[in-house]
């Protein structure tokens, strides 16, 4: 059964663009915005130390759908679903709700990485992270 | 032979996120760019007026994938590949290149619209624009 | 006495900067987030009509002091002051609080405008919208 | 007689909002973009080893007085005119032109810190730096 999280927020003033609508480029910002809250929820954060190895999640792909838009002031519910927790990577999709209709669905895949002074090295989800992902 | 159009412009720092590399959203402000100078080079703007008709081009879907870091004062340029002019939508994809290898590339699908009071509605590519849209 | 408002919201991964603290123009966008809170905490919205008048307030000035930095994931709460309600102009204070100390403070100053379709037109704040926003 | 040092760049759609004009926030944005080519103009970086210092310029106070709108697609030129090289700080301001007329005024003033492990340190800003903003 997959896990589910969700988080409302209203829409800001300066997310909105010349169109009158939310700029495309700021859903990216909101599926980003509910993965972190659900990270928390579970006791994680995407900036941390786990056994001396300072883990982070550089994306390797980010992709959404837009069915209708989002306006100012409009309140969306952001409804994050777990849907592969690999040997190095994550991945999630959020179902953008406005009014009870879905208007957007974002999909990501992140890595799993030891943040070194060298750079980033792609690791395997330590197992204590892993449970905390796949099961709420 | 599909239409190529490409533009130059470096990272800034606030574009940059705690990770200190470019954060993953504004990859897609960074294929706008570089769609709006095309539509520019060959004498559009994504928001004109056509016999009368306020055209737009809402998004249906864009998406990116990510081979490596794009880092501060990185002089990144952006190769635009039009990739489809249908109907009623045009697509294009964009390599992000720095130093001479590509680092990611982003795909984007717009829907031509009529923006009228009342909302948009998708109407067919006027015919002057499909024009310049295919043939540079 | 001065009207005073507050909301809480924690500082997103896509605000800092690759300096690992918030990035300094990102104090404004929270500065225009507890005003219009605020705003709609009255009644009122930033883009309404009244009386057949579409009313929106651009800004003349706006400013920040820095006194610490704020991190991801810091809880921020604003406070805001209205310091002054003027003939067309409306001055509001913002405290960023984080931990019970005070990190910075914004300040702004916006006129009453009429948007019309030629631009726009400062005009003395209609009585109603006034009482609003010196009582709440 | 104060250094001065100016770039053009064009407002790109993200940076516009549902008012039509570009918002208020990104004039920050824009300050910061003059401010970090004028130091790659005189050899510097506002992120550098400098004598096995880590070399930063957190800001300690930003303000902007807006005349008049700018839009989608405007060139902007942004003159930076360097006001004060004290002992620890740095202030400059920056006059944004529109068709040659100045839309806007921004200043800043940051502080020379050195970045360490453990936070950042005012610092006095080395001679070898001083020069170099101080001469152009």
């Amino acid at each position: 059964m997959p896990t589910e999280f969700s988080i409302r927020r209203r829409v800001q003033f300066a997310e909105t663009d010349m169109a009158g609508i939310m700029h495309f480029a700021n859903y990216f910002r909101m599926m980003e915005e509910v993965e972190h809250a659900f990270f928390r929820s579970v006791g994680l954060s995407v900036s941390m130390q786990h056994d001396d190895i300072h883990v982070g999640w550089p994306r390797v792909s980010a992709g959404c759908e837009y069915f209708g838009p989002i306006r100012f002031e409009d309140e969306v519910e952001l409804r994050l679903r777990v849907v592969r927790v690999g040997d190095k990577s994550f991945s999630y999709e959020v179902d953008f709700m406005v009014a009870d209709k879905r208007v957007a669905l974002g999909k990501t895949t992140s890595v799993c990485c030891a943040i070194e002074p060298t750079g980033m090295r792609a690791i395997q989800i330590p197992s204590a992270l892993r449970e905390k992902l796949n099961a709420k």
